[in-house]
């Protein structure tokens, strides 16, 4: 099968096509999408080398129950070992022993076809399209932010970054924080900004101006600073982006100003495919044969909410 | 009088004595302590000017309100405007127009008086010794990021050093945390290590052990990391070390492990001297008087669990 493998550098190869054990399916990958974190994981984030890509949908075609052939699904990327405490308590994507599909001693999607376990599969409701359902994994982990934010009522929101992760994080708060009346997004271009329907938008801070809660999802090394900057004190900064390497904080001001950061990652599916199951407005998308890869690769994040693979049509 | 500046250098001047308004007391020291945070302010954590010192214990000798005169008193260090939003909700602490007293804008404790607002001030119980009472601040201080942690019973604690801060917040842990029982501490002096009685004692981390909750107490440029590495994931790491400089973080650390990161900073008063009424053992002091602040100073933090100045006997 064609298949995008990193290996120290990204390319289209012939890989065999995965061979699935009783507990798990092949998926004939329709869509797939190009997440921050493969594009860190080829700047050398992860030791990674495999098929990379972690958000996709697909459908079944194999699986040794029958009754899932030919069903339209996603899946969950943390695959645990079901034996510590992590796996037992339901928090799988903490397993010390997880592999993590295109991350960490998985293959991905970016290929025609991905193995994984039946565990992980999530079926993907008819009125939701292939489109929609490709937002299931990022738009799952900015649910998964909103959350452990806990946002009170009168507490006051600032989103930074306007691009695809701070979007989804709005809808997050849209769907599962109704009573936050008080969201800003601080975005760099009018025309992202002008999807945040609701919110308060600015390209540039006031000095005077503090918030709550703050999301950094600007991707940028000088996010956390900014953010550190206008958190109110005992605020806090939720943190979602990883990244290579190690960021330079000035943790006095953690410690001065009382703030909490919340480290937040994967989500529940199935709390995504609720709210996609409501069509919310998703801005475009840009999808590109596999075999473009180079093309999709170097459109930057910044310049599409949404840049992907068309993998096959089903 | 005899005052300890700072400017640049610490000095032993003649200094004078400061006046009061209506609305403050003149103390006059007995006991001074020297805190972590005055030997980075040396080292240029903030830029301050003035009579160094913030711990300390006194009998108040001028008031307007001359009922005041003669208490034996210690007194919270922030001084807001009382007028913005913290202020009004009783975070006086995070005023961002606070002054705060020898750290910011208001002279400090190492002289034979001080002036202090009378809402600063804090009656010490007689049965309180002026040793135990002069760990008022820190112990607020302790006793606050104990609250801030919400250690809930079954939660494994961790306190990363054996230093005074260490012991402090241990004892918040007994009185404030009363039900949680697994408390380890690390540290490196065995000597130390025994004053906490009632804890597991460690010298050095074992690879695979995890803890729910870590009080980073080392106040070395290495603890953070090494919190990071041994929190559970979805753990909490409770930061209190103010320090000069930036830190070097691994941000993904807390954002794939799902960590929480706490800054706290002071607490409540009453808090303190409701432990300290109770006459928790205390570690060994040292104490100098004011002109030998040298050799006071040369004291490593991590050879004696507290060094002060003894100024006057009250």
């Amino acid at each position: 099968m064609k298949a995008l493998v990193f290996s120290n550098k990204l390319e289209m190869v012939d890989y065999p096509v995965p061979k699935i054990t009783d507990d798990e399916a092949l998926v004939k990958i329709s869509l797939a999408g190009i997440c921050n974190t493969d594009r860190e994981i080829m700047k050398g984030y992860k030791d990674f080398h495999g098929v990379l890509g972690h958000e996709w949908v697909g459908k079944v075609e194999k699986a040794a129950d029958k009754s899932l052939i030919g069903e339209r699904v996603v899946g969950s990327i943390n695959i645990g070992c079901g034996k510590c405490k992590y796996c037992l308590s339901g928090m799988e994507k903490h397993c010390p022993d997880r592999t993590c599909i295109g991350i960490t001693g998985h293959d991905g999607c970016f290929a025609e076809y991905l193995s994984i376990p039946l565990k992980n599969l999530y079926k993907v409701d008819s009125d939701i399209s292939d489109e929609e359902a490709l937002f299931t994994e990022p738009l799952a982990a900015a649910i998964s932010a909103v959350k452990d934010a806990s946002v009170k009522e009168n507490e006051s929101v600032l989103i930074m970054g306007d691009g695809r992760l701070a979007y989804l994080i709005y809808l997050g708060l849209i769907y599962f924080a109704p009573n936050v009346k008080n969201i800003t997004v601080k975005g760099k271009h009018p025309e992202k900004l002008s999807n945040f329907t609701s919110a308060e938008k600015i390209l540039s801070f006031s000095d005077d101006r503090e918030y709550d809660v703050i999301f950094e999802a600007t991707g940028s090394d000088s996010g956390m600073e900014e953010a550190l900057s206008h958190v109110s004190r005992r605020g806090r900064v939720i943190v979602k982006t990883t990244r290579a390497g190690k960021c330079e904080m000035d943790l006095n001001k953690i410690v001065v100003n009382e703030i909490k950061l919340i480290g937040s990652r994967c989500g529940d599916f199935k709390d995504a495919l609720y709210v996609l199951k409501q069509h919310p407005y998703l801005p475009q998308t840009m999808f590109f044969p596999l075999e473009d890869y180079l093309t999709a690769f170097s459109i930057p994040s910044s310049k599409a909410f949404k840049v992907g693979f068309k993998i096959a049509t089903i």
